[in-house]
């Protein structure tokens, strides 16, 4: 069974740069959704082994929290899995050409 | 007599993509640059009035020295007067269509 996790996610017009841009000044959710840009749709363990983040559990967890307030990813519950997508569209919507240049700058620069 | 604050502002090299976002993460620091992008070069006190950021000095100095150290703004003292002026060469160099993705998108937003 599928749940989406409607209620956790602002709609594209609640989308605030400032929060935004807060929740992607970190290395570690940078590298999160530069990951998710490149591997599309993904099972979130499997996630944090590709992007290789060596955080913890909790702190990656916290991570997805953050940037799913802000609207930069969405969550899908699918049984004991969780699979997270970046909401690429709805952020190219609201601000123009953020994410492309965002995603042309590797995280460590 | 006019006294470049260097030292103070990271080279261009330096410039970390999470840190110039965490930086502009917060409406009033995304106004300052908005407002710096449209006087150029400004008095600082100046620039707080035409910004119309109410906060208090000390906040709007605190703004400042962030916005200083992730490379974003130069400042510049000459007597007792501080100018800032927006790094926008530096940051079109670095993270190219990131500063003008983010200036076309109002801060309110």
């Amino acid at each position: 069974m599928t749940v989406t996790t409607d209620g956790m996610h602002p709609d594209v017009s609640e989308l605030r740069l400032a929060k935004v841009l807060a929740a992607l000044g970190d290395e570690g959710r940078l590298t999160t959704v530069q990951a998710l840009a490149r591997l599309g749709e993904s099972d979130c363990t499997r996630l944090q082994a590709d992007a290789g983040l060596t955080m913890s559990r909790s702190t990656f967890s916290h991570h997805q929290k953050v940037l799913r307030e802000a609207g930069i990813l969405r969550a899908r519950v699918q049984g004991s899995r969780r699979f997270l997508t970046l909401r690429r569209d709805d952020l190219n919507a609201r601000f123009p050409g953020l994410l492309d240049a965002i995603l042309a700058s590797p995280a460590s620069r």
